[in-house]
Formats: structure tokens, C-alpha cells, sequence
């Protein structure tokens, strides 16, 4: 019996998940394609040149050092090559020799993402924040998902070192510009989502087509100065103050994978047209998401939310993206967005579902206690943020995990690689 | 005597220019580099591959099909190929086998372009546009450059066709949202410039070494949607209403040919640290603009500028963009913003520094009277858009010049390829 005959039921990466994702070794740096089960990184590359896939179409876009082809590849193409490993997974057909452990790879960015998009679609999120700076819920995040364009150079792996950023902003309390080292540095606990099949600059998508353009989600820290942000925000949006780190995590969790677990959005909302999703019922999908603080070694959970909580879906979200004329490349990330919920803690009434510190804290007014001392305002240097999300099925367990998206704050000169 | 013996004084690509673009040709449809002079373009893969370049790594970077590898060479050693070049020609050492005649060649994107950055810096145009939407200029206007990231899948060469594009926006008058065919579109005119030597993320640059990252500028039309604009604006920013179309002229203008016509910007700033150029005498360059507009078959010139008015010059521009440790790579594109003046004519008292309609027209609340007769509020299908730029010597003439940035707007579902 080879290495793959004993995944536990409880690994994030079980059977039913098959992640794609990137990974290189010590021995070896060049980055391959590569599978994730139970504990292991099974190589697709290696897998390919045994003559593994009898589609050359797959054996030679996993050959590949990002998923890019892959990932461009017709949904059916992805889904029979996907079958494939779980049929030979099952029946022993893995060699050995292409499996890794998870603890020894390296894991790089697992598509070369010709742009970034993030979204502003969850209206508790919205609803929270917009009271902090004295604003209103804008009057279009109901007819529209809210979106800027992000800064795809920024975007890295998880587990990641991210430098707190220098930048413009009002000294505290004054209208006196500054230069200098951020002080109000959060994270957003986002889920992103990578492009699959392409849309020629000029065309456009319709709603219900939005499916086939979706590879699969990982999960998104989109890091951010909220001076900085302040600062710069009129009338722009957000620039410098989201682009010194986005972490994403390694893995991409295929649409395959997450078909079980599609659902209704939360919210019931009544469209312009060209956002009618007419498959209602499974719109979007029940992925259970949660933030954590490490600090001097401790771990303390910030949050929990859910995808579905979301006003907008992902396929909303990409559908009006397309509308613009602007084409979508394959790998293209999309960020959800900051994901909150509106639930409270039945004893003392406190909010739990609230995905960045801005929000939890209100912009750090209200310091979150921790558990054996210490307080967190925003993230000092040294503090790292963990993002994970899974799904569950009927009886509450969890049956597929995102793995980690880990990134650490470190000083404005510390090294990063 | 070879084809270039005779080149015109009065050609904007003069010996002094050497602009570097990408074009192929009917009978080889592949990419190739090439520069302009006179009325041909010089294909420089055909003369690397004549062993002309003493230099490996020009032949190499400029046997490429686009100039990223190319703009990524130190400074020096383009500079030394650039003057290459012009020896030759100057010499007649230019093999008639390597020149098409301009008009029978296609211009295609000079780079392929990691990321688009669009800034709003010029004070003049932020002056005349807040009123209209009675807004302020921004607080931070005066301290920062303001920028947005714009969305590289849709820059596109001149001469280019640009479908009017759906999307959200408020009826006219009302705050009923509608999805439909844009009402008011725009031009913008605007210069870009190209990034060379990149910044790696996680690092920074000194404003003084700003002049390093930078290849050489072209024209940019920052083709826009008043109307999804303004539903879009708050609180993220552009997105949708600037994504439809940015038309780039093909032929990059290298520092080097800019070199005579630095200067002084037109505004004596004092700004933060970390902007701060020495050298302020040269601390942009004077280069005139105009747009014009074509309908009908009638040439409309509509406003008049020059880069030297812009209140952030673009070596503060890419500084503060670098600042945000989000690093920068070769091929990055950054456009100046909409570039206003505030001259007047003598007689009528009327401004003709205006770089786009929504200022020009007011929103299109005071068309402009084509001569001829007709009215210009907004763009028609059919319109085309002409932006041109060039320098002149201290007697006025003309010794330098960008090329067209043409394109035009056609109905939502026309063939644009």
C-alpha cells in the first residue's frame, strides 16, 4: 500500500477536494503543478511525463510552472482530469514517487495573475464600517457590486512576510500631512476567485454563463493601511493603502469540488437585469470562513463569517466586471471583498462576524481583550494573521478545507525572502 | 542614396526622436521592433538579425515581439543603441531591406503591460471639474499624487475602435437605476510613460532616481463614462466607466529624445519628503498637446495643453506610486491623468486648456458650436478622437513629434476587429 492509503477523514484535503496549486522543492526549485492529498503534494508534473493523462491537452498544461493552461483549459477537460486522479487515487495507482510532504514544499502564487479586482459586496460589512468614518451606505452598492482595480504585483503565497508600508496620511486628529511608517495596519478576511475561460476584450458575459468562468476560490488577506486609506481615499479609492500585500492561500478549490456545497445568498435582493442569476438556489456557496490572531505564539480567533453572507455573489461580482468591455484574462484574481455577518454572541450580545479590525475594533476605539492578556487595536510588527474556511456537510463536519493563507506584519526594513 | 537620404525636417520622427515601437506586416503577421524615421518604420529584428548591434543583449531584446525586454536594459545601453542608430542613418548604413513605409505597416501595443496606473494630477483640470459636480478639490490633492489603478486588458494601439459600453447609471435627473447603453462618453487626454528598470515589491525609490524607472512616454486616451462614472464614484473610485477602452499612441518617446525639452514644472510645489526632486529646473519636460475631434470627415481641433502644467510631474507620480511597497515591473504603464491648462483666448475670454468634454461642454451642458455647424456635448458613434503632441526648438518649430493616438467610437455590438 502506497503513501496515499490512509488520508485521514479529517484532512482539509481529502478526496473529494483535489486542490490546484504550485509548489517547488529544495532539490529542485522550478515550480510545478501540483495536487494536494491528505498530507501530502502529489507532483502533476512528474504525473504528467509518466504518461499519466491521456489528454495531452492536461499532461501538457500541468507541465506547465503556473496553471495558467490549465486553468484555461473547457471545464470538462478540468473535471475528467480531476476524476482521473481520484479514480487512480483510490485504486493505488499513485507512485510514491510523486508524492511530497506538505510540511517540506515550498508553495508559490498558483497562476500568474495578469490582474487583481476587489470587491466592496457585503452590506454588513458596509453597514459597520460606514458609520466609523461618519458616512452613509452608498446609494449604488444596491444596484451594483462596488469594485476596484487592485495591484496584481503585490499578490502573494501564503505563508507570507509583509513589510508595514511608509505613506501619506493626516497626523492623528489634524489635517497635517505626514510621510511616514503606517500606524493602522488591518487585515480583511476576503475569499478570491481565479479566472478560467476567458472574455476577449469588447465582449461581454451573461449572468448564468458566469459558472464557466470561474476556476475555483482560495482564500485573500487584502492587507490594509487604514491611515493611508484615509487619507487617500476622495475621490479616488483605495491605492497605496491596499497595495504593500494581498496574501492568498496556495490552493485553489475547484468549482468541482465546491458543487455540494452551493446555495442561496443570504441576502434576497431584486437585480438590474444583467444580474439575474436565475439558478437562485445555488448562486453562491456555504463556505464557512474565520480570522486568527498569533501574537508572541498564541492564537486567538478574531472571527468567523460565511461566503454566502455576501449581497453580491461571485457571479454577480464577475458578471458586471465583464460588462464593462474590459475582457477577463485567464487568471485574472478576484477579491470578494471583505465577508461579514451580522451575528451576536447570545450572552453578551457582541458581534463575532466582523472580518477586519477596522470593524471589530472601531478603528481601534474599542481594543479587542485577549485571552491571557494584551490587547489588540490594530497589528503590531510581528503579529501574523491566519485566514481558513472549509465546508461542512449535513452533520456539521468538515469535509473540504482551503488550508491556510498565513501572512506576517513585519518592520518597514525586515527581510522578506 | 538609400530611402532615408531624404527625410523632411518637419517629420515628427526626425533623427533626433528615434521612438521605439511594435509592428507587423500583410505578408508576416508576426511582431517585430522597429523605430520610425521619417515616413518608414525600421524593423529592428530585422537589423539585429543582420548582426548590426555589436551588443548581444540589444540584438536579443530587440528580436523580441514586444520592447519590455528591451526597456528593461540599463539606461546606458539603450542610449548607446539609440545613438547607434542614428550614426547609421546619418551614415546611409540602413539596408532599404529593413524600412516599410508607415502607412502599410500595423502598429501593435510597444509592451505587453503588467499593470495600468491612471494619476489625477493635474490642478487646473481638478479646478474646472469639482464645481460641475459640486464637489471640492480634495484635501489631498495638494499633498500626494492621486491615482487609481486602471485596467490593463483594455489599452489598446491607436489607431483603435472603442464599443460604447453598457452599464449602471442613475436616469437622467433621478436616482433610478438603470442598465443600458452609456449617454456620456468622454475622451481624456492625457500622456502615458513606461516603466523600465522595475522595483522589486517590497521596495522603494528616491524621487531623484525616478528618472531610471521610466522608458519614454506616449499619448493616452483615458476614453470615459460620465454617466457610469458618476453612479460608480463613491466611495471606490473609477472602475467600470474607464474600462471599456484606453488608447495608447504606438511609438514610445525615449527620455533620451525628451532630454532637450526638460524643464520646470509650471507649479512651484513644497511637498512632502519623500517628493522632493533637486533638480526642479528639469523636473518635467515641455511637450504641447492637442485634441481634436473628427466627425463627419471634419477635423475639430477641441483643446490645446502641455505636460509641464501637470501640479505632480511624473517622477513624483511613479515615486509615490513605488512608495506603497508595491513594486513595480518593466512594461508598467502610468498615465499622467487629464492634462489641463487654464489659458484663454485673448478676444473671447474663452478657456482652451480644457482636456476633456465633461469640462469642456460643462457636462455637456454648453456644447461647443462645430464650425461648420453641429454641436459637440458628448462623443457620437462615429466620432473619432485625435490626441498629438510634439516639442519645439526656441524659434517654435516643430522638432519632435509623438505620432496620432487615434480612435474611434462605434456603436455597442460593431466589429472592432
Amino acid at each position: 500500500m502506497g503513501l496515499l492509503s490512509d488520508i485521514s477523514a479529517d484532512s482539509p484535503f481529502s478526496l473529494d477536494n483535489i486542490p490546484f496549486g504550485v509548489f517547488s522543492i529544495k532539490q529542485d526549485p522550478t515550480p510545478r503543478c501540483a495536487t494536494a492529498i491528505g498530507e501530502f503534494a502529489l507532483d502533476l508534473r512528474a504525473l504528467s511525463q509518466s504518461g499519466f493523462f491521456q489528454d495531452a491537452s492536461v499532461a501538457d498544461a500541468l507541465s506547465q510552472a503556473t496553471l495558467n493552461t490549465f486553468a484555461g483549459l473547457p471545464a470538462k477537460t478540468r473535471t475528467a482530469a480531476r476524476d482521473q486522479i481520484i479514480s487512480a487515487c483510490k485504486d493505488g495507482q499513485i507512485p510514491d514517487s510523486c508524492l511530497h510532504k506538505l510540511a517540506e514544499v515550498k508553495m508559490h502564487l498558483p497562476v500568474a495573475i495578469p490582474e487583481y479586482t476587489d470587491f466592496f459586496c457585503s452590506l454588513e460589512h458596509c453597514t459597520n464600517c460606514m458609520p466609523i468614518t461618519n458616512s452613509k451606505i452608498p446609494e449604488n452598492f444596491y444596484h451594483a457590486p462596488s469594485a476596484y482595480n487592485g495591484r496584481a504585483s503585490s499578490v502573494i503565497p501564503s505563508p507570507s512576510l509583509v513589510r508595514r508600508p511608509r505613506g501619506v496620511y493626516w497626523k492623528a486628529g489634524t489635517k497635517e500631512p505626514t510621510y511616514g511608517l503606517s500606524q493602522f495596519i488591518d487585515f480583511e478576511l476576503e475569499m478570491g476567485y481565479v479566472v478560467s475561460k476567458p472574455v476577449p476584450y469588447g465582449e461581454t458575459i451573461k449572468v448564468d454563463d458566469a459558472p464557466d468562468h470561474v476556476f475555483g476560490f482560495v482564500l485573500l488577506n487584502d492587507w490594509s493601511s487604514r491611515d493611508i486609506q484615509i487619507f487617500e481615499m476622495p475621490p479616488l479609492g483605495p491605492f497605496n493603502s491596499k497595495s504593500f500585500g494581498t496574501t492568498i492561500s496556495p490552493w485553489i478549490i475547484t468549482l468541482d469540488a465546491l458543487k455540494a456545497f452551493q446555495c442561496a445568498p443570504k441576502h434576497s435582493t431584486h437585480p438590474l437585469e444583467h444580474l439575474r442569476f436565475k439558478d437562485f438556489e445555488h448562486g453562491t456557496f456555504n463556505i464557512k470562513l474565520a480570522a486568527s490572531l498569533e501574537r508572541d505564539g498564541k492564537r486567538h480567533q478574531i472571527c468567523t463569517s460565511n461566503l454566502r453572507y455576501l449581497y453580491w455573489t461571485p457571479y454577480q461580482q464577475i458578471t458586471h466586471h465583464a460588462s464593462a468591455n474590459c475582457g477577463l484574462r485567464t487568471g485574472d484574481l478576484m477579491g470578494t471583498g471583505t465577508v461579514s455577518g451580522d451575528g451576536k454572541d447570545e450572552k453578551t450580545g457582541k458581534k463575532f462576524e466582523l472580518g477586519c479590525l477596522f470593524e471589530a475594533t472601531q478603528h481601534a476605539s474599542q481594543p479587542i481583550a485577549l485571552e491571557g492578556g494584551g490587547k489588540l487595536g490594530y497589528l503590531e510588527d510581528g503579529d501574523s494573521v491566519i485566514l481558513s474556511a472549509w465546508c461542512e456537510d449535513s452533520t456539521g463536519r468538515r469535509v473540504l478545507g482551503f488550508g491556510e493563507c498565513r501572512g506576517k506584519l513585519v518592520g518597514p526594513d525586515a527581510p522578506i525572502s
